[in-house]
């Protein structure tokens, strides 16, 4: 499917999945591939994407997220984690991975680092996490995208408990919260209220201002 | 340019656009058709993106940026600024657009709008804000894509002072906040020292977590 206007119209919150047809890896790993090579805020990519397959483990998650079947009819569930903090080594981290990709140090990047260190570490770990969950909102904007390219569905779900997923998942541990979950598959034949249903918008009028 | 994940690798940051050369009205025409259609959760669109083209108040935001060049040496400026609160006006406008664009209610939305009227106005603003803040990171990630796509450059800044730009733009009054502008226009031809360096993203194994 080429288009992104297209895509956009034609992708839509999938409600009933088909728990008979997976999405091919290939499909998947594309899609993990455009959420990582997008932008994030000084590119500190602050999430991880959590890919999970497992039935047992998503049958548990399902039962903390409003029992939404795609979670388990789908083939894999995506799970947008954000830091739960902006930390000096995570920081460092990133910094030196990009020194070390690109081959040299620049006194402009490195003044860009001290200036991160000096402030971000110092705000509350709710303020960072805030911020972090908006860089993995990025991420998720791309993945509907990515995910429409390949004509696999996906349903965007906040309606879970972050706490009790972050325990299934075990990531506390990790310095991660979960933000937002991704179930991707195939619409099912029948069965889905919302399929036919005009997807609706603010007309652009109401949604856009310009200033002359 | 066609394949998301080639465009993903064309586009950057651009830290120096052409001041002599404007995106045409109808590439930024589609950038904003594709945030309009573009997910949000409750499919409330909880934001309004503000394009700016005044050259006076493109300086004025500029001042309040980091002085950050692109802001005027783009053609256009697009900025996400986010409700900030959701009220049971905005959420009954929603339901009954959608209504009216469907021709008819169905009990099962009607008890949904009923769940949300119930719950997102008893929040704090500051908690909803947040909430809306990070839909209009759906909308970001989506217009960086519809950018790329158009062969537009788009340089994402968090770093001005929201109080500031929505004192220019006469937010307030209208419930909104800045959360994130984006230029849009043409990267230079000199000047731009991150055009040629290297995108540097996480690889993949510490980026992507799979569970089976």
């Amino acid at each position: 499917m080429s288009d992104l206007l297209t895509q956009l119209q034609w992708r839509y919150a999938t409600k009933k999945m088909d728990p008979a047809r997976a999405v091919p890896a290939e499909k998947v790993d594309r899609i993990l591939e455009a959420i990582r090579l997008t932008a994030s805020s000084s590119g500190l990519q602050p999430y991880t994407v959590l890919v999970v397959t497992n039935p047992e483990v998503r049958a548990k998650i399902r039962a903390h997220a409003w029992d939404q079947a795609q979670i388990t009819d789908g083939s894999h569930l995506l799970v947008f984690a954000a830091w739960d903090h902006y930390t000096p080594e995570r920081i460092n981290a990133m910094f030196d991975l990009v020194n070390e990709e690109r081959g040299f140090r620049s006194e402009g990047w490195e003044a860009y680092r001290q200036k991160l260190l000096s402030t971000y570490p110092l705000r509350s770990p709710e303020d960072n996490f805030q911020h972090a969950a908006r860089q993995a909102y990025i991420g998720l904007g791309t993945a509907l995208i990515a995910a429409a390219e390949e004509a696999v569905d996906a349903t965007p779900m906040e309606g879970f408990e972050p706490h009790k997923v972050d325990e299934i998942l075990g990531l506390k541990d990790k310095g991660l919260r979960s933000v937002v979950i991704l179930p991707l598959g195939y619409r099912a034949a029948e069965g889905d209220w919302l399929v036919d249903l005009k997807k609706v918008r603010r007309p652009r009028s109401e949604f856009v201002i310009e200033v002359k």
